[in-house]
């Protein structure tokens, strides 16, 4: 039988494996019964959590530990990512400023900041990168990336001249916009901003509104929290010149997006599609016979910019038969296989609880795929 | 596409689904993938519970209910079979005599009878069958058969001249087998006995040490039970001129195996190998693309004498790919790769406690079909 060409380009299975841990026990379980065909590993991501750790893996980069400021101005260790390519950075906010990193009795969006983030940015630029990614999701903050640009030199000034405190509870008082001290490289990197969130900045359908209750804001601190972002917007308007307050996705993680689109040469685009593209997983999957992609769980709602269905539909644009495995196979599923999916399996031996079945996440990989490489041709 | 032949063949899953409704699920599955295949449904059984029902709605036969004395002689319900041949029956000795038809504080090997599985062999002869099988696994009884050879005529009478009581405990008394009164048509049937246990009727590796305890008897009464079956097989060798004793398979059922070599012409086989015969299962693999197997659960111990491994025997010799499915994947099933079958694949979707998986079992072997048929060639 002639050799055959296997990609592999799982997401991460979420508590159980990285999409590399993946990607490693698909080809153990593969080579048991296709020993002698060749499986390329292609870690996947779609923008959130984990999606460093698979653009490094995929690109044979490094990742970086670094001390930084979290949501609540605490001390945090954040990552950020070289790719193999040495000259594109990536960063997750929620490494920095994300809701995991503080208690939930702590959540108060009125002081939660993205300095943080601003500083992983800081230390990529300092690596010498052309291009950054960043992935946005998992936030605690609102300040509409205020915090994160301070960081980079932006100064947010009162009407006497004093520097704002952080948080989005303070924006209000801006009165002016000081961007003499910027860090300069800043204006000559690209910013890819992985985010499949659309909202405007304000709003009923804006940042305070639609994500502020779960960072901890009550009716009327998302009240505050808006007419701040608001005035926010106004103010970048009338002195930087950019109308940012109805793109959509500005509204991303507490109005980051509005930040990064203010501040930076950002541009944002679907997580998946960013990650397809650093990976280089079409000119992979063009030379495949088979693509195995899977995530933790996949239904029907797989086909709304999950990692798996992105997958799906770089194979079918190719006419590449992509199988699909999950932990979870959830409702609807049927409505994947006539947008690319040639089949997806279950990985469960049997009856038992999520956290065994999270616990032999990897050996359970191992077998479906061993069978599945039993039956395809 | 060439139109392929699937034959589905599993066993029923335990506590969930008959072999039928397995096969039913299978083709409702694999039609949704592949719906111009042609699809061949041989329910399997391995002698065991469920043989009766398999062998009937494998060859369009007829299940009957009739009434019968249980192991206690209280009334139930047996059942027996009359296959699509019109002249062979099948009934399964548990239906009449097994231990699920009494409650565990009744289990009493001294008195429990076989007599129930007699009514309904001569249920079958009124039928006027050629050939009965019989399934014998499951019994609550250490009689010998000797209720069963009762209810068809043959008495076992004392000293005095008196009938015995039923059961194991009397047979101690027994001084003459008279077989005036036996009923002659069983004489002129074949007899075909499922069963998968080679033990010798006594002995330490007899029906009474090895299954006695399972049936409620203490230490004491092992030893009373196999004394008596020892009297009981010497009587019969000097009366009837068989010497049952250490015949591999008497001591199946409580001895309802040495019954039966005893008053009938039977012959033991393998459950399965019997179940593949009557189901006509060798031909329809022969045409078959494909054959499909599958039971509750599958392990190593699957390729000792279980009904998914004679099927992938049988597939393997006419170099047939067979898949199999289960609700259980259990350890070792790789040691299966070499022996025939060609992939296992688990059914269930996700995370869940047995009583759910049990319950979604129809969708879990449709959704899984569906999706080897999607990759299969």
């Amino acid at each position: 039988m002639k050799k055959k060409k296997f990609v592999l380009a799982p997401d991460s299975f979420k508590e159980s494996m990285t999409a590399k841990e993946v990607c490693e026990a698909m080809e153990e379980g593969f080579r048991r019964s296709r020993p002698n065909d060749e499986f390329i590993h292609v870690p996947m991501a779609d923008g959130g959590e984990g999606t460093v750790q698979s653009l490094v893996d995929a690109t044979g980069g490094t990742l970086y530990n670094v001390q930084v400021r979290g949501p609540l101005q605490q001390e945090v260790v954040g990552q950020y990512g070289l790719l193999g390519d040495g000259i594109t950075g990536a960063i997750e906010m929620a490494s920095a400023s994300g809701i995991q990193l503080i208690k939930p009795s702590e959540k108060n969006p009125l002081v939660t900041s993205t300095y943080g983030t601003g500083q992983l940015i800081k230390e990529c630029l300092d690596k010498g990168i052309k291009r950054l990614i960043i992935g946005i999701g998992g936030s605690a903050t609102n300040d509409g990336g205020s915090g994160m640009a301070a960081a980079l030199g932006v100064k947010f000034l009162d009407k006497n001249g004093n520097d704002l405190p952080l948080g989005g509870g303070y924006l209000n008082t801006l009165e002016t916009i000081d961007m003499s001290n910027v860090d300069p490289r800043l204006s000559e990197i690209e910013i890819l901003v992985a985010s499949d969130v659309t909202n405007p900045l304000c709003g009923p359908l804006g940042a305070s509104a639609v994500f502020g209750p779960q960072k901890g804001a009550d009716k009327e601190m998302v009240a505050l929290l808006d007419e701040n972002l608001s005035h926010y917007a106004a103010v970048i308007k009338e002195q930087i010149g950019k109308d940012i307050k109805d793109v959509p996705g500005a509204g991303a993680a507490g109005g980051l997006g509005a930040g990064l689109l203010t501040f930076t040469h950002a541009k944002l685009e679907k997580g998946v599609d960013i990650v397809i593209e650093y990976t280089g997983l079409i000119d992979k999957v063009k030379k495949a016979d088979y693509v195995i992609t899977g995530e933790g769980g996949m239904d029907y709602q797989t086909q709304y910019g999950k990692t798996a269905f992105g997958v799906a539909k770089v194979a079918q644009e190719f006419n590449k038969p992509v199988i699909g495995i999950a932990g979870y196979v959830g409702e609807g599923i049927e409505e994947l296989y006539s947008k690319g999916f040639t089949a997806i399996f279950g990985i469960l031996p049997g009856a038992m609880d999520l956290d065994e079945a999270l616990k032999m996440g990897k050996e359970n990989v191992a077998r479906t795929c061993d069978n599945i490489g039993r039956i395809l041709p």
